[in-house]
């Protein structure tokens, strides 16, 4: 299944239905009005959408509307949770370096996860809006899944069965403010604002045999302004899959149904694979010796980040995030 | 006013207003089915919801229901942000000598904050569940506030008018996960379960002379198995007020309608007004020289917890938080 959140002037949305080729949608409110809702009774729920798609396929989708990414919210617009790992080895091998620190201690022995903030989840036009450049924002591609209830305690394979929607996110990040935030302690706050997210969320049997292991196996592509960035493959170099990273946050608690939960800023070791965020880019510079002054700057005012994920035949499986950079110190000048 | 969640079988509980002597409330299905839903749109149903309770008090509540506060749930059994700070200077003072580092850096600069969970809220009756007495069960009392939308940038000052209303919680607390938890540099997310909620959400008007310049002054009262621990003033030796803690979470993002925002464990220096949280009544030991084997015990399974705020005639305000503590490892023994 496909489903998607159109903006309706409600703070949680319209759930819809969406086609294959993305070209057409249904509102389903028989079943359910928002995600959230749908969330809340999956397992009852869940087979009642698929039996809607399934007759909306018979039918060739007639009578069904134009489906319009433009007009998408995040899946959920506000979530009761956001928790993000950060399992590929590579990404932090190089952030690790960036900072000037070890990597975390037992880094390959249990997920190193941090939680995030759920109130507000942008939609994929949905233009960043920062305070100040200085503040040095960077773009995070990931993958993240959306779970139903988890129950304390779950083991890693029960977990896999708690997932019940994949999702495409960047996890804007306040680079300039990470040091000083971490260095109190207490986590990110303030350098973790909004995420963004691609229109559709997928179930992993939409994702057929892209989906294994408890991960996505493709690359995201990400574009900057138009030019290629990167496209490292999300499945590839990992310490953790996502079931492991459930049985992680749920050992002290149970998770609501709802709960998104991401993987970390996806990377490969090989460079030809680009980067997901532009501080990966610019340690890589810096260990080829690039001067600090010539490094790629982080987003600008103005600047257009783009992430889509392909499948092999070069359709667009959760939409694109397409969205701009609004600085509002840039605006007042 | 005074609002409260009763349990009825959904997800996010039924909305009720209750009376001042906590024996009466009433549904308001036609303002709001929940209070998440009055929060969404407080700037036009918080005057229908007092209107509907001066009718009410009007006419003596008749006709109105038992309120049951042991029926109650968290005021949002599930909330989309919950930020809490640390802005009682002995609160820090006494947990950095437990952890054996400075007090982090700036703490008198800018509020300390920590970006907690927010999809399971517990109510005032049901259990702490815990995998297992040596990850340290320790209990926090504290004040927090409920905002409307706060916009990003807000003012210190202008934040206080996005307050709604004001809770009593117990941010439970894993000790014996933190120091490892910590020292990964992600923040807190295994060592914070899920926090508990006392029934009432108050009004800063329904708290009349007690709220100013910010903050509650009146002290919170706590029990451990039905011994005094503790009744430290909610108002006293604090470093920042809940209008600039509000401004901090929303220097580079803005907040959502419900979002619950805490001040961190109420301490006061004087060693008479005892403890709201184990550790510090620990720490104090230690420096007084009292041997390890004899420190205060973390909770135990069976261990009961009761806190509540009483007013200057010993009405309680926000109804008791009055739970017990269920490990699971000892019930499987």
């Amino acid at each position: 299944m496909r489903l998607a959140t159109r903006a309706d002037g409600t703070r949680d949305g319209q759930l819809v239905l969406v086609d294959t080729a993305q070209q057409r949608c249904a509102a389903v409110p028989q079943i359910a009005r928002t995600l959230q809702a749908a969330l809340d009774d999956w397992p009852a729920l869940a087979p009642r959408l698929h039996a809607r798609q399934q007759a909306l396929e018979a039918t060739a989708w007639s009578g069904a509307e134009r489906f319009d990414a433009t007009a998408c919210r995040a899946p959920l617009p506000r979530a009761y949770q956001w928790a993000d790992a950060s399992v590929y080895r590579n990404h932090a091998r190089l952030i690790y370096q960036w900072r000037r620190e070890p990597i975390p201690p037992r880094y390959e022995d249990e997920p190193l996860v941090y939680q995030g903030g759920s109130d507000v989840m942008l939609g994929p036009s949905e233009h960043i809006v920062a305070r100040d450049e200085a503040h040095g924002i960077d773009l995070e591609a990931e993958i993240a899944v959306i779970t139903t209830d988890v129950p304390m305690g779950t083991s890693a394979e029960a977990a896999l069965d708690c997932i019940a929607l994949v999702v495409l996110l960047n996890d804007v990040s306040l680079r300039g403010l990470i040091p000083a935030e971490l260095a109190r302690g207490f986590g990110f706050y303030q350098s973790k604002p909004a995420s963004s997210f691609a229109p559709l969320a997928l179930t992993t049997a939409a994702l057929g045999e892209h989906w294994r292991g408890g991960m996505l196996h493709l690359p995201v592509h990400i574009e900057l302004n138009g030019q290629w960035f990167g496209h490292p493959d999300a499945g590839q170099e990992t310490v953790f899959h996502f079931g492991q990273i459930l049985a992680h946050l749920a050992r002290t608690r149970r998770l609501s149904a709802g709960s998104i939960v991401g993987a970390g800023t996806i990377s490969n070791a090989d460079p030809a694979c680009g980067n997901a965020c532009i501080t990966e880019a610019r340690v890589r510079q810096m260990l080829a010796g690039v001067p600090d002054e010539d490094l790629h700057p982080y987003l600008k005012h103005g600047d257009r980040v783009r992430l889509e994920v392909r499948d092999g035949q070069g359709h667009s499986l959760f939409g694109a995030i397409d969205q701009r950079v609004v600085v509002q110190s840039a605006m007042d000048e």
